[in-house]
Parts: structure tokens; sequence; C-alpha cells
């Protein structure tokens, strides 16, 4: 009843977006022989540094949004036990939410013409990600 | 196995609340003739610079609050390229993200007692939404 | 196809947080007899200002910097209606977002080594919440 796909995703750093619209739009085709007339497709990314979301004009101004919001180097908790760089990280992380739920009709995605699925790196070092499609097939 | 339902939204523009709780709530006592024990239903909505969220207080403080964090007219990326007055709108928008979901017993939304769930336009045009509810039928 | 689970969270008050990964992937455990390639559970939290996230240095910061984005005490439209302390609490809440998915994988959750399911507290006074756990079995 159900089908399942990683996506690997390789982000250089911080801030760096990724469109994952096609990949998950592919995955939806790849997981049933027929076009199913309504149901829905989740994904989440392992990791607690890195967030999947959605629109478009956030691929251009969010990490700078986030960075202000959230400001990079400041004195997080997390920063004085790990001294990584990346308290920050993980709070903007957090404040985006790492599971998205997507609805599907007729084998495709149901999304807004400017919309896209995007993986938005926050970690301040180069990282290889994996996101999880799943879909359910009625 | 699932049901969908597509709810559709008028809203005059920029910080207009809309509660659909009561509409869910229909949607999911549609899908099935019998209670089901134990399932959930998802929400989408298919526009990047609209929302859904659960909440009481936040349908009369929210807009004030997303324009403090994400202030309108500034220097935005999407502005600086489509000059449309929308930046702000799908940042908002993006920081509370477009899909729900709520699980549901013997036929009932599970929701506290002061929860709703609404959806928030975020655009600064009037904008007429389609919202998909899909629920999962035991 | 679906089974579902209650958990219950016992809280002090605002800003603090439970760690429920074990909870949750012993439901995911007992909602089946044998592992399933691939499938997801969800998570949803019946309250207004309470929430459900995922992170490890949020744990230790995530209150302090809610507090700085959405400060307690102030003017907003909830306080001047209740008098009760809670309109940063409902806001705050709502900004994170009280319902979760996470990705099954042979009947374990898929989580990165740091990444853990929490519930944060936002209410300003003790409560005790209900959180419903859905897993899809295939």
């Amino acid at each position: 009843m159900t089908y399942q796909q990683q996506i690997s995703v390789t982000a250089k750093g911080h801030g760096e977006m990724h469109d994952l619209t096609e990949q998950v739009a592919k995955a939806v085709t790849t997981s049933g022989s027929k076009p199913v007339p309504s149901t829905f497709s989740t994904l989440g990314v392992r990791a607690p540094s890195a967030r999947l979301n959605s629109s478009r004009a956030w691929s251009t101004t969010s990490p700078a949004i986030l960075d202000k919001l959230i400001p990079p180097s400041r004195n997080y908790g997390h920063e004085q036990a790990w001294h990584d760089g990346n308290g920050h990280s993980r709070l903007q992380a957090t404040l985006l939410g790492p599971w998205l739920t997507v609805p599907v009709a007729d084998g495709e995605l149901i999304l807004g013409t400017w919309q896209q699925i995007f993986h938005l790196e926050c970690d301040v070092r180069g990282r290889r990600r994996t996101v999880v499609v799943t879909v359910v097939r009625d």
C-alpha cells in the first residue's frame, strides 16, 4: 500500500537550497502502475540541521531571513556544549520543520503554479543528506 | 482507502483568517459510512503564499506578529525580481508551512477544546485558494 | 491498517521539554507483529499551546529563542481578551506547529543520529497533554 524511496542531497553548507519537486513527482509516478484518484506522499529528512519546505521566493531570500531571526555565532546552549558553530543551524532548522505532506491526485502532486518542494541545508559544513519519500497508494 | 475533498477559500488579502475546522470535520464524516477506530487526515493548500495551521489566539494576533518578524516592503530577493509587493508574503507563509496532519478517532478529528484549523492568507491581493483534504479510511 | 496510541505528557510549565523518541519508537514496534518494509507514523498534540518538533540542540535553547522572537507579556489580542498570560504561549506554539510525520522502514523510525522527537510546553501553567501517535501498517 505504501512505496518508499530515498533521495540523496549533497549540500555545500549553510543556506544552500535544492529544488526536489521533480524528484518527488517522479517517486509518485514510480510508486504505482496506474494513476490513483486520491492519496498523498510524505517527506522526511534524516537530520537535525536540514529542512524541507515549499515556496518559490524563499529559495532566494530564506537563508538571509533565518540568519536575521536566529543569528549565527551566538552563545546558544548547543554552542557552549559542542563548539561546532552549529547552534543557530539546528535552531533555524527546527523553526522550519523536517517533514512535509503533499496531496496527490491522479498520480500527480497537487502543488500551486509557483510552489516548489525544497531542501534547505542549515549546517555550516557540507553534508550529504537523505530525504525519505513515502507515497500512499490507494 | 483514501477520500479526498477540496475546500475553497476566498480571501480578501494579507492577514485574513478562515476557520476551516467545521469543513474539515465534515469531510472526515463524509469520507466513510462507518466510524473508524483510528486514522488521520492531511490538509494541503495549493499556494506558495497561503498557510494552514491551528490555534485560537493566533487568529487575532498572528498577522501582526508575522509582520513584525518578517516586515512587508523590504528589499527581499523575490521583490527585486518580481516587484509585486509579495516578498514578505511568501517568506511569512514558508515560516508557517502549507501542510497539516490531524489525527482522527471514531470518525472525529482529535483536537483540543480551543484548537482550530485555520487558513491564513499572506498574499497582498485577494485570492481564491484551494485546500485539499485527504482522509485515510481504515 | 492503522494503529493508534496515546502518550501522556505532564509538563510543569512554559519551556519544559519532553523527549518522546523512545515512546514513539515503541508505538511503531507495538503497531505490527512483523517489520513492514516502508510506512510512516504521524503525531498530533491536542492543545493550542503545546508543540511537537524534532532536533537536539533545540532542547536546551529553544524556549529562550522563542521568548526572544515572541516575547511574553505583550499586548497580544489574546491577552486583552483572556488576561491569562498565555498570549505569547499560543503564538509561539503556532510558529512551531502541532503535528509531525516521521518515516518508518522495517519497523523502525527513520531519524538521524542526533534527531529526537520532542514535546515543548508553551503554556505558562503546568499541563497534562495527550500526544496521539498514528502508525500506518502496510
